[in-house]
């Protein structure tokens, strides 16, 4: 019984198909034909013109999605606990040529417009300290922590005052919506790019990476050439996110995992170190209690030294969930 | 009737088989079951240990090779026609942190010892000038030719004498090895790094970089995450690579598509630019021949103003090798 | 009446003759005879074989010091509020290629042994996160604080426990060195590579990078000159640096800027913000206070919203001290 | 009697005395008097409005000013022989962050727009290649020769219509302007920006970067901070380009050095491989006859196997040219 992570999870059955479907005589790169149907797709999806690259990790997807926006001597305003600080091995570093990553605290690894106000406004306009182009943040954010969409308008409304680029890491961004129930745009609200996760949420590999002003996209495609990120048989990759975006399957499988965490949480509410809003639950949990869910077969991933990280996917079994939640119960 | 490129083709059904059974729950990135079993496999193909780091394309296994051996202050020695300088969107740049690709000619993209040490010669030991860290050749050539295992011998040795790494990027290696019929490890004799491709030859989007200093690998693990390259369901990457790697697939394909290119090339002696050795024919065409054959349903790329680029893959059918050898003697 | 910054005063008498004298023909570069005369001056200096390479400013030492010991992929532990971080434009972003400064707190913006271990030692050595591969301390520190011999040998020690290289931004060491009144070599103890700053101390110019391990210099005189810091006229450069270390100038020059700060320190007690051990002094001052003082025709920095900084340099005049001392004793 | 390079001549006596007035307190970095100056000093001298950053070194003036006009993943057209290809240590690989430098050949060191032309023309605009985005020339070139006003109108014009940057590396811009007789904006038509050398023509350590579109320049001060060429006594670069260009000094210097090239020239026609045009002699010399030059106490570089370059400067004495000349005559 795995609550490792979704990364782990399956691939989805309708992403298979998408895929052996995709295996056809077709042009190289993304030249193909289900390439080409992707930018209306997620147009349709998001209700305005955007477009689409696919890359295959989150990582390259941020990093990329940041290279349209900060240019090297620049700096990306971010949480403390941001992803792409923490956990993406200096890759912002290595895609933005050294610019900078300039953090913010916060509770839940969610960045308040004051917290990012209070970073920016002492940063004196010359040239002896790095000016920010953009702010990131993580939707939902890395303990599992959802955005209000007011919360997003207040930090849109932000970046447009200090001339930032707005870049939503949106790793669960399906979970995210899930939650608010709120329109795809909305859940993003502002952005002028997102890293739209699919790989957490059913595909294999592929994840998008998604420009609201297309033509920031332009340059990004040679960075991506450039960066190894452009795949000889893209039209895999462009299977995989069709196959989750075009009928629905994102929203349903995050519901899925959502409930799956919800229920969870419902189960052990006394342990829960963050609101759980999405498919993440992180609970007080001391070594030995850690251990005596292990030795019951519980598989999950030490968060601190009194804590744990339980992660739920599209296809978590309800009698795991109920077995763990008796589990954390009974402890 | 397509010969485009042999990227082009299908995913080869035991690949495919491959990853369907890959799709259990295992550990994220590269701590799966199947990836730990690359080093392994790769060792016994090789005769001599070596380590194996998957990536999803030929420019990522490129440059994160030549990482190993190049600072970014150095300077990589290669063919003016190589992959690396001419189709990878400056990636060698990028990942090389503005290292320079140092450029000689020679007859069908191969270099020459006598080549190499025409530009290594002359360049003075001093900090105005890029010094050499590596010598990066392409077996098969950009132009579907075969190093000689002697060839291979003089550039290692070369190599040794002058301090320079010895990459080798196989994108049709196993082509190269099909040709030449001798061991794996003579076909890149001397070679500190491989990128061995697979995508041409069967496989989805996995390529593999082999280390034959497994040492040497260790600081690549850190550079592939740092730009975006370790995917979190690295199990289906190193299953492609197994699938082609561990019952010989791999050789049975190249096999394969060289016979198709050979058997062309017998159909049109005269219109050869190259020697065939490998899979691809480049072909002396007229814009009004390629036009006719175009008109016939032959798909392929033009080469220059009056050439065509035929590329044969594991899939190619007979019966369109036929057709197409047919009418290349009718023109 | 200037206390700004000690960057501001002029260049020493004996710099000038000195740089005159360098005034005939030589070899171009760091080929002249002067520069020649470097590394033994310095090794003499600090009773330990060293190499020496000037460059033109403190920003330029750091970086291409630190690009000695630090990977692309790697970071770099230093304080938040060290001078690479806060006021160098993101070069070391620049320099190492997208390193990582890894940030720690501490009083008067010294780093500690305990506050490096406590940011080191739950970095996961996986390629996840970035891994530390040096510690870079400012001697005297942004506060004009001074490490002690015993802080230096236990952050050394730290540093060859962990593996780390151990530089130090010594822009100010001169101050250090006679604060401490012990070796050179003690007040930078157990470093790898300083900054030996000379601008703030009657240089024009011409900071050196030093390095004890002579053998790490080699790839940093690449490195300086892929950064346009070598100089065609390297003689002057030389020249400056010679003139102050030879005949002790360096030290008299910081004696009395030491003595002119430790004379205001005095007069104005309860207003330190930071012990006064080189020649910088931070006071707590409003804002009407420091309009007083500048109607009285003093020259400072704002320093926050209720501070100044005072800096002396080693032109400071003796009736400029008191005077400020006064000023200040009476508001 | 040395004729090794302009590098190596004497700071000029009005460019000491500039230096030695401009030793007086002021604001650091370029916030002093004499920086404020340099603006309006070169827009008078080029007629038409331009902004000034000065820099240490040819090398840094190159890189930063092609930093404007280039992003990581572009191209630089250039000569296969020019500066910033052979001789600059592979800086622009670093300044700009990996792109690529795209080599043309042409006679004299000199490019021109058919050559330019068939470069550009080939590369197909997809994400594959690299693409160019400016073009950089030498005036006067790597061998002393000197671009016309008609050819410089045809270069600019290739790169308005190609949609490049246009940067003149002018290390020898001075000798340029002197040898054509023209006005300096003639001598660098059309180009967007240059590095206008000093320190070959009587400066000691400043060179200008030139912006004929001011708000060019403003990012590049950021990235001047980030290199690490931001001086902190800015003051002395400003005051040696100050000396120089305010009362004609540049020319007048220029003048002296092309005279004396000049008359060496005439006095050894048969030997000349380049036409002398600005201050260098390339000159067919065997390598007794360079023993038996040398033996007579001339200094100067070899050229290859077969030749020298001999180099005059503002201070050559006609004496030594003499002497030079008729020993040339005399082999």
């Amino acid at each position: 019984m795995q609550f490792h992570s979704d990364n782990a999870a399956p691939v989805h059955p309708r992403v298979w198909d998408a895929m052996r479907s995709a295996d056809a005589l077709d042009m190289g790169y993304d030249g193909d034909a289900l390439t080409a149907r992707l930018d209306e797709a997620m147009s349709a999806l998001f209700g305005e013109p955007c477009a689409v690259l696919w890359v295959a990790t989150g990582t390259a997807a941020n990093c990329l999605a940041l290279a349209a926006m900060v240019p090297p001597e620049g700096g990306v305003v971010c949480h403390r606990e941001a992803h792409i600080e923490v956990d993406e091995g200096g890759a912002p570093g290595f895609f933005l040529h050294g610019a900078k990553l300039m953090l913010v605290g916060g509770d839940h690894a969610k960045v308040t417009p004051d917290a990012a106000r209070a970073l920016i406004d002492p940063i004196r306009d010359d040239v002896h300290q790095v000016q920010p182009h953009a702010l990131s943040v993580t939707q939902a954010s890395e303990y599992g922590c959802v955005y209000r969409v007011e919360e997003l308008q207040a930090l849109s409304a932000l970046c447009r005052e200090r001339g930032l680029g707005f870049h939503v890491d949106d790793a669960r961004f399906a979970n995210a919506v899930a939650f608010l129930g709120c329109s795809p745009r909305e859940a993003c609200h502002g952005a002028d790019a997102l890293s739209f996760g699919m790989v957490k949420n059913g595909a294999m590999n592929a994840e998008a990476i998604v420009f609201f002003d297309p033509e920031k996209a332009d340059r990004v495609r040679y960075r991506r050439k450039r960066a190894g990120h452009l795949q000889s048989k893209g039209r895999f990759m462009a299977a995989q996110i069709l196959a989750l975006i075009e009928d629905g399957l994102w929203l349903e499988n995050a519901r899925k995992a959502n409930a799956a965490a919800l229920h969870l949480a419902r189960m052990a509410p006394g342990r829960l170190l963050h609101p759980v809003e999405a498919n993440e639950l992180f609970l007080r949990l001391s070594a030995s209690e850690a251990a005596a869910l292990r030795a019951q077969g519980f598989g999950f991933h030490d968060w601190g030294a009194q804590g744990a990280r339980i992660v739920t996917a599209w296809d978590t079994r309800e009698d795991h969930v109920e077995a763990l939640g008796a589990a954390l119960a009974a402890l």
